[in-house]
């Protein structure tokens, strides 16, 4: 081929294929199997739009969803670390790192370049556009969750603390996005979805 | 729930997890098992981006984006149809038109418009925005064909000449993708992954 530009953004586009092989601990709301990292951003990139307008007003919509789209990509090298697993937490950041490194490396600089930044600011948690991404990328899960009786809360033992500490995050990217899940938790609780703390 | 415009858009969200569960022809790149429609949905909508510049100036990939991350929900109801079944072609018109009806009719109304509006726009393939979407949803399976030596091609028997007249339709999308793809169909050719044409 005679565009080598060209030539780096299709072998990327291969590369990143691997990421409908990252497994993850959410089920499919029909409970018949996890879902992978390709699906669940696919699900949460439209959510963006669907749910737009509980975004703070100026929300970059377009943005969030290109964040959402690429926020997991890192998980091909890195493997998809439970968001309640403790000790997976401590090294997540390194690993991730480094898959950062190779992944967007592959790229043409200025592209490697724009599509880190994009990853980074979703990391960061810090523009509007990333909290706001991030509320989406926690309830999802939680809708999940609850479509399956309980689904990984139940396989991992997770209680409902833990589970509001996320709805936290949902808040902060949206009070009514926020409420409803903090509902929906009350709710899980009270049919026995979700314990509501651990047992001592 | 107090909210009944927000209850309305978390049920489109369950429900259109189902299209995790829609099987497409097309292999993994690494020739696992079969993709899902959510997987390649992400797949070409992160290649909106990553190809972006190859599409005609002025082309809003915003909108580009939105319209990948809808294009495939009526498969949920009228399953996916393999792009080189001519007597499935048949009837997938009236079939994706009461599936649109049905998914968009759990929407409020206004919402429900605007996504049916992005998936019609993409149907009609008319805007530079729905000939780019186009153009990438064509050329994803080529890639990962050309990955899985032949892939769903040996599967279904599918030949260059059938092949060659999505070529055109990616041309018609972006020169520069369709050059490109067309020299990785010649080479699929020369490499036996496809047979030039049907055997008499």
């Amino acid at each position: 081929m005679t565009n080598d530009r060209l030539a780096l953004q299709i072998a990327f586009t291969l590369e990143i294929d691997k990421l409908k092989g990252i497994g993850r601990q959410t089920l499919l709301a029909d409970g018949s199997r996890p879902e992978t990292d390709a699906e669940h951003s696919w699900h949460i990139a439209i959510m963006a739009h669907l749910l737009a307008e509980h975004a703070p007003p100026g929300t970059d919509i377009g943005r969030v969803t290109a964040m959402l789209l690429v926020h997991d990509l890192v998980e091909i090298d890195a493997g998809d670390t439970f968001i309640h697993d403790e000790q997976g937490a401590l090294d997540k950041e390194a690993r991730e790192k480094a898959a950062a490194d190779r992944l967007f490396g592959l790229l043409p600089p200025d592209q490697g370049m724009s599509f880190r930044a994009l990853w980074e600011e979703f990391e960061a948690k810090r523009s509007n556009e990333a909290i706001f991404a991030d509320a989406l990328d926690r309830m999802q899960p939680i809708l999940n969750n609850f479509a399956t009786q309980g689904g990984s809360w139940r396989a991992h033992k997770v209680t409902a603390d833990k589970v509001l500490t996320l709805v936290a995050r949902i808040e902060r990217g949206s009070p009514a996005l926020g409420a409803y899940t903090r509902d929906l938790v009350a709710e899980a609780v009270r049919r026995g979805y979700l314990a509501a703390a651990p047992t001592p």
